[in-house]
């Protein structure tokens, strides 16, 4: 099935655009499960089984993985297998590179660890981008305006600022239907200039909750497809032994915060 | 000691400016290879062996072990100490993110698989590049003018282009003396205008070699602090038995074709 095809059943079937970031940091998970052979892993099996019927995907960034080296990806590897397979899995791997390697990341993140979508940096141009593109089954979410203060360095350079170039050209580039946009809810004011270039692409929307974006302004200006995502205000609600029930209630909670304002 | 330094040791010692581009491709190595457990690393051993008086540096390739999931990790971690302490390592990850992702990739190339430099992309801005350069031994080398026909779509956008905004804004942030940038050889006349803002900056220059940049004018327009790297002109020179000979007789011709624009 087709990423936006997931994604789409998943949205209809949870009543949910709430991704939940499986950004498992070691020192941030509750102290007992650290005496568990694979604390990360028991940590995100027990996040998954309590939150997968309340989510539209789920998400997890590389470097949370990476920084246990050859171990990490082992655990990055059976998370994505554990999760049902009708929730789609974003890599937030923010990677490119040129021709060859290019297409390496794309077949690591596709094939090697079954990710149903993955989360590019546009820099490197067109070509850097196509051998992701040609994996039609899959979700292509480019990086366009981050929310970050130094997202001012470099993606408002220019005129039209490049933010708007690359929501442009990844409008162009859609011709497999599989391209999105990483688009940060502390700038929802943005959305509406984005959604006038790419009216249609998938956005996925990170910076609710720990970082401070507004979720009305993300849904009045981001209309539908949005992958609304939060990590840390979910993954650590609790640090003690509710952890798993709290991550659920704070997923509820994300949920229908947003549903409140989809539906007006 | 620090990177910048390092580098200029290997310069000296082994009166070269080459980088070998450590990007391992089971596909391409020696068949007979593939008999033995560790086909990749054993490849990579026979490969430094052959070099390592010759070369400024090596830069391994992130996707090319990345593809080969947690073990590729293994194979990445065992090559780099593997490789004499005297040559500076880089990870061509082109990595990036914000905020405390950003430090774990900062933490993972450096502390857990002891690189020296990494390659870092600036889409993300100031605050997300702030991690790497944080580590004052370490050289954060920043993608600025790529070598692939895509380097039209973003990095020339904008007046002046991006890409000489980055060069601009990274020699601004080179308080620490560990910063450096990622240019073409095949755009050699854009290295003159990166020059003039970024004087001193080491700049790791791929695209000679397969993708037939020009020497003479690199190093014309380049000057010093450079690092010229190829990667499939040497280590796939042949693909029989004496691959690593021939490794080592297209480093020196690469090491003195160089030499030969350098001592004019």
């Amino acid at each position: 099935m087709k990423f936006y095809e997931k994604y789409k059943e998943a949205v209809n079937h949870n009543n949910s655009l709430v991704c939940v970031g499986l950004d498992t940091d070691p020192k941030l998970i509750p102290s007992f499960l650290n005496q568990e052979s694979g604390p990360i892993f028991s940590f995100n099996q027990q996040i998954i089984d309590a939150t997968s019927d309340m989510v539209s995907a789920y998400k997890l960034n590389s470097a949370f993985y990476e920084i246990r080296g050859a171990q990490g990806f082992e655990t990055l590897k059976k998370t994505v297998d554990y999760i049902p397979s009708h929730i789609p899995v974003i890599l937030d791997g923010k990677r490119n590179d040129i021709g060859n390697s290019s297409k390496m990341y794309a077949r690591a993140a596709f094939e090697q660890f079954g990710f149903d979508a993955i989360t590019v940096n546009p820099y490197l141009g067109g070509d850097s981008i196509e051998p992701f593109l040609e994996y039609e089954d899959k979700g292509i979410i480019v990086l366009c305006l981050t929310s970050n203060p130094g997202a001012l360095d470099f993606q408002m350079h220019g005129e039209p600022p490049l933010y708007l170039q690359v929501a442009k050209l990844m409008n162009k580039w859609n011709k497999n239907g599989n391209c999105g946009l990483v688009v940060g809810a502390t700038k929802p004011e943005s959305l509406k200039q984005i959604r006038e270039v790419a009216p249609e692409l998938i956005l996925l929307v990170p910076g609710v909750g720990a970082q401070g974006g507004k979720i009305e302004k993300v849904i009045k200006y981001g209309g539908e497809n949005l992958i609304i995502n939060s990590s840390r205000a979910i993954i650590y609600a609790s640090n003690s032994s509710d952890f798993a029930q709290k991550a659920r209630e704070a997923t509820i909670a994300l949920r229908n915060e947003i549903n409140q304002w989809r539906e007006r």
